[in-house]
């Protein structure tokens, strides 16, 4: 039987895959996000999955499950996949042969495993086996590649995906000079800085933070499988016992004694398996980390306000001009509530 | 012969009549930027023109003259105009007059005349003549106000609608902390700044910015028939003869000596016949506009770049808590070239 053939329901395939994939956010870490939907050759949906926690299934295995309980028969049909299926044994049989083995006749793959020495082996191996595999277009690519953006990072660069978030007024403060700061951002937009935080292997802050706001950093607003690993910056052991960030849920760690290297840290949670590192710190860390250039991502809450004299978004080295400056390229600026989220990248 | 009835083109016709009206800017000051079309029953359009430069023809007559240039016939059309047609002698006859001689048999407008004295005196002799007259919906008249944001503020509270302009950095800065600020946004953002200095009938500035960076503030980025006025406030008479704010092209004036009284002066500019007023200053005047509730609308250009230490927006009073931060409300966010305009109003 022929592989089906239709190009214009490609575009929708993919939307429907993210889709999938979207809902392992907070899930599959240290793994990547991926969703899979296996079509009839009318175009019919046989089957449908999303990775699980790592080491149990991915997302090909979990939709070939879901065609074989809705009783179907998948052979001859096509895989629409977010992610290059492995061709390796991890904690999990690879893909690819758990594909072909079902009969599979045509694999469409969103974007190539990021690792550049696995790239393309799962492509080869589908080919091998007589099994049509198409690329998506690089929109797609794209789409996929943000889902993961932070595997893909770790996968490239050997460290996390560093985002660095704050909530500042139209006039750049982050709170009134003597640190209060409840609240500058509305409710909509607490929330969507939780659903960040939950997309984060790990979210990290300073001990000046911990001391002076007490916070928790876990994620609460939204409901998550999982909490992100807490890490706190604590070069003098100052941290007290009773602080809110060591208790449940979630664990935390402290980072200390000494003044931690960024770099050796990020090396150091890319080890470990951190694929988006959330910084929400105060402006020292803050500096730290943006004079450094190791910011990847910039997502700022900006409140309709005005606060006159604050706490600035963080303590940069003095500039020697303009032209030093470091410049960002505007991802997005969206509404949320009566906020402005706001998301940069190095330009 | 019966006016035509076609609803269904009603939102067209105004899009194209708000058109003709947006090429009155800078144009028509202190009047209102009006456009108007004359429509044949099948929807032609007979004739379109625009209000002219004061004591010069309104929209109303410019649109019969154009018809009539045409060669075509207006009786028993329709008129559709931007601004309810003036009922009274000013520097021209009223424009109901010349509808009315002209056998016109519908007008629809898109909103009321803004001063309450006269509102609805319009439609009520077009409508005493036999004319059927028709109001727009709420989207309509919603543009047709702000396209005149200004006439509508002088007219209802006989003063300028303020608008305060800021290029500003992510953190807030407007310039590093020896005041050097060329370039914070881009060469897109400065043009579209003038554009928006040319809607206003007069620009603001302190005498600060005049000893600081020696600005022209006139409109020169985009064309313009002719230039706001530019003011100068210079409590202590320190502003240079050489000033080139004083040089032309425009007139420029100088308030002071004395400390100027923000409210009485504008109450002042309105009764000039400002409609909209433009500030650009830096942080002293910028703060006063603030804290004394004066401004209706900030503008501001936010550069994708983080300055660290520099200067504030605007030097405001001490909060005693985030609560009693005045309340924005955001109108737009809008890229523009590399930065991003931000507008909002008194939430």
């Amino acid at each position: 039987m022929p592989a089906p053939d239709f190009p214009d329901a490609a575009p929708a395939a993919f939307t429907r895959a993210l889709a999938l994939a979207t809902q392992a956010i907070g899930l599959t870490d240290p793994n990547p996000r991926v969703g899979c939907i296996i079509l009839a050759a009318d175009g019919r949906e046989l089957g449908a999955g999303h990775t699980q926690a790592a080491g149990q299934a991915h997302a090909e295995v979990m939709a070939l499950r879901d065609a074989a309980a809705r009783g179907h028969d998948v052979r001859g049909a096509t895989a629409v996949v977010t992610l290059e299926p492995c061709s390796h044994h991890g904690r999990t049989p690879p893909c690819c042969d758990a594909l072909i083995a079902a009969g599979i006749a045509r694999v469409m793959v969103a974007v190539q495993d990021p690792n550049p020495q696995v790239a393309g082996q799962g492509v080869d191996r589908l080919r091998a086996a007589g099994i049509d595999v198409q690329l998506a277009d690089a929109g797609v690519a794209d789409a996929a590649r943000e889902l993961n953006i932070g595997f893909f990072s770790r996968m490239q660069r050997g460290r996390p995906f560093v985002r660095l978030k704050s909530a500042i007024s139209l006039d750049g403060r982050t709170a009134l000079p003597d640190g209060r700061s409840q609240w500058i951002t509305g409710e909509a937009a607490r929330t969507d800085g939780h659903a960040w935080r939950r997309r984060a292997g790990a979210v990290l802050t300073g001990i000046g933070t911990v001391l002076a706001d007490d916070p928790r950093l876990d994620v609460r607003l939204v409901p998550t499988p999982k909490q992100p690993l807490r890490l706190v910056l604590d070069p003098q052991q100052r941290l007290p016992a009773g602080a809110r960030i060591l208790q449940p849920p979630g664990e935390a760690r402290v980072i200390g004694p000494g003044r931690a290297d960024l770099p050796a840290l990020l090396d150091d949670l890319g080890r470990q398996g951190i694929n988006e590192l959330h910084v929400e710190a105060g402006p020292t860390l803050s500096g730290a980390f943006l004079d450094a250039g190791l910011v990847d991502e910039l997502l700022i809450y900006q409140a309709p306000m005005l606060i006159g004299e604050g706490r600035p978004l963080a303590a940069l080295a003095p500039l020697a001009g303009l032209q030093q400056a470091r410049r960002w390229q505007l991802v997005e600026a969206t509404p949320v509530g009566q906020d402005l989220r706001l998301r940069l990248r190095p330009a």
